[in-house]
């Protein structure tokens, strides 16, 4: 699948930027959808009429201030227009080491209901994942039929890895043993409807974007520490995914030439230096740990490393602050390349972010050209694993309405 | 001045695409036009009539198959559309080092005529620079009226060095010994207009995403060698310059941490390997040379060290394929986090591109994760430097099209 150029782009219509500020921001009166969506306010109330006639908008009384959009009002309450929650459902799936998450999502973007299954991931060969994903999937819709009059109009796959978010296929996870897996393809030849795939900080910078809390306009990187270093990317109002689906791979660009072998097979890749394996491989030259699988560290035993760190072991407590050196570095290249507005940093690795964030911060000064030190905002965010599936079915919504709504011609 | 986000961002209207449309395709039948653009036939003969009327665009017998766009034609020749090329015309100012060029453009994007100006740019303070440059234009607009029965309606102006677009201020350059000149308002003061600012790899990468023999659709970076190391960033079909306005700084990110030292002050950027001032410095460590001004090497000193290079001195040799491993390295960066589709080598330090190649393809592969080696095309482009001017012209004329016909609302 070739990416449009921007001149042959169809125009989103003004009913997408309709849905998508009320499922950011929520109820809102039309002259507050107005102001934001630029639109004028006859055509506001001629298209959230039709909206309403298609029963994916309805009217709900507001309290006189509304949600804080609106301005002054007197007298009667101001009427505000809410998206429907079941005009359609989406299902969200996330695929990390040994678990799979599983979430039926709303109209409104809210999570209705989710299931978590262990499974051993990586003893599964690409037909049995698909074959098993299949059969969660049904049961899941099964169990939940409840919130779903209708099937699902669109699966969003959440995978920790490398995606091609083009082909819908795992190119590379942790979670796998095996590579080049097309399952969005299968998903799709099974559910119908839109099947999608993106890497979990893809997915998560779709569930900030939508966020006013977290995301105040402009350009933005999530950075995911884990297992590996994942990014998202928020360019001109869109995840960027690159030409070919596979853009924002932070934890491959390099720190130095002749680094660490990375879990991908190249030296000096900052996952080499800042991923959860990374860390306990250094570890284990300082201190003698039990021989369990170092090559997936589990939680328990990197809250172990942490732990003994913040307990005065220096040799340790020295790998995370180099981590955090490294990471400046790579920051400050982010920076120069993209000069991104806010810059997010999450995942179960941030739980050392404390011992990180000052080597961190010397290593950005270090690193970057005082000139181009004009910004971007870091931001530490406590690690929330749900924002990976919230924003899959983010996802799956946007996905939805363009295809409700998108024009075939520019005109 | 800050960036609008998606959803406040007024819609491109299609006069706008239509002039985009004519400017890089040249002359072309309506049915084309409205292939190109998704405009419907009805449309296209409208607007296109519009266009007539304000005397932007006027009709012109075309050879029976057109410009090659066409389909089949019979019997009489097609209308063909085109730009009237006296509708408007802009300025371009290129500052290099020890160089000042202007050009005058006109609506078609041509450069009916240029001047160059040989001036000791280094010995102007912030005030100088700016009277210099007023004085240069008054007296280029002057002599060239001929061409323009009314004045320029923009000027844009290429630096090479640090720009911040959005405020048009040069925050650094290699021409110039003061920092932080805000140039573009105190033009704008004097000339009126539209006046804008770009580091002039930006200007090349605008010329290049109007140039159809080069640019084949999808996002791409263009890489200028010389002095310095700059880069042009086009994503989603426009000039990518980031938040703060000073994006696409790749020159300045990492090679190796503790690196030799930067023009910039910092340690170990891809400049200080790659860029003129780096391979002279390292030279002068090699053989004997004149004791000239080593800064600021100029094209005879970087020829003389080719031509020792490619005469048998190993050593010299060396450094040109070392900087061209460098290279590689910074490019596996940019993939990992871009995944453009093209990246275009330009500049005058791609006098040695012969010699950098092959560790350029080699420090690529070393990088690069297999998994994400999908492209891009990497093209040598042979320096130009007009394209710099062109592209300053071409940035000018797309912001007089959408001042003309911005819609100040989305609908």
């Amino acid at each position: 699948m070739s990416r449009r150029t921007e001149a042959d782009t169809p125009r989103q219509p003004s009913q997408i930027a309709i849905l998508r500020y009320l499922r950011i921001h929520g109820p809102a009166a039309r002259i507050d959808i107005g102001t934001a969506t630029g639109l004028s306010p006859a055509t506001v109330t001629s298209l959230t009429a039709d909206l309403m006639a298609q029963g994916l908008v309805q009217e709900s009384q507001g309290a006189a201030n509304g949600n804080g959009n609106g301005g002054s009002t007197r007298g009667r309450p101001k009427v505000l227009l809410d998206l429907v929650p079941n005009a359609a459902c989406v299902i969200g799936v996330k695929i990390t080491i040994n678990l799979i998450e599983i979430a039926l999502g709303n109209f409104k973007g809210e999570i209705e209901c989710s299931s978590e299954y262990s499974i051993n991931t990586r003893d599964l060969d690409e037909q049995e994942l698909i074959t098993t994903l299949i059969r969660l999937i049904e049961e899941f819709v099964e169990q939940h039929k409840d919130f779903s009059a209708r099937p699902p109009v669109g699966i969003s796959i959440a995978v920790q890895g490398v995606c091609d978010s083009n082909s819908g296929e795992i190119i590379w996870s942790p979670a796998l043993r095996h590579r080049n897996i097309p399952l969005a393809k299968a998903l799709g030849t099974r559910f119908g409807g839109i099947v999608q795939m993106s890497n979990d900080a893809n997915c998560i910078a779709t569930a900030i974007s939508q966020n006013t809390n977290l995301h105040r306009g402009g350009d933005f990187a999530v950075i995911m520490l884990g297992y590996g270093i994942g990014m998202g990317l928020v360019l001109n109002g869109s995840v960027y995914n690159g030409d070919f689906g596979t853009a924002a791979e932070f934890g491959h660009t390099k720190y130095q030439p002749d680094g660490p072998v990375c879990n991908c097979g190249k030296r000096g890749c900052l996952e080499a230096y800042i991923g959860d394996y990374a860390i306990l491989r250094d570890a284990r030259g300082l201190i003698d740990l039990p021989d369990t699988n170092s090559l997936h560290p589990s939680e328990e035993q990197m809250m172990d490393l942490v732990a003994r760190a913040r307990g005065g072991d220096e040799g340790l407590a020295d790998l995370f602050r180099h981590a955090g050196k490294v990471l400046g570095y790579g920051i400050a290249n982010l920076i120069a390349l993209l000069g991104p507005k806010q810059i997010f940093i999450t995942g179960s690795g941030a739980r050392a972010y404390d011992m990180m964030e000052p080597e961190l911060m010397h290593g950005l000064e270090q690193a970057q050209v005082p000139e181009l030190r004009r910004g971007p905002e870091i931001t530490h965010l406590a690690w929330d694993k749900d924002l990976a599936l919230q924003g899959a079915i983010g996802q799956s919504l946007l996905r939805h309405d363009e295809n409700m709504f998108q024009a075939p011609t520019a005109n």
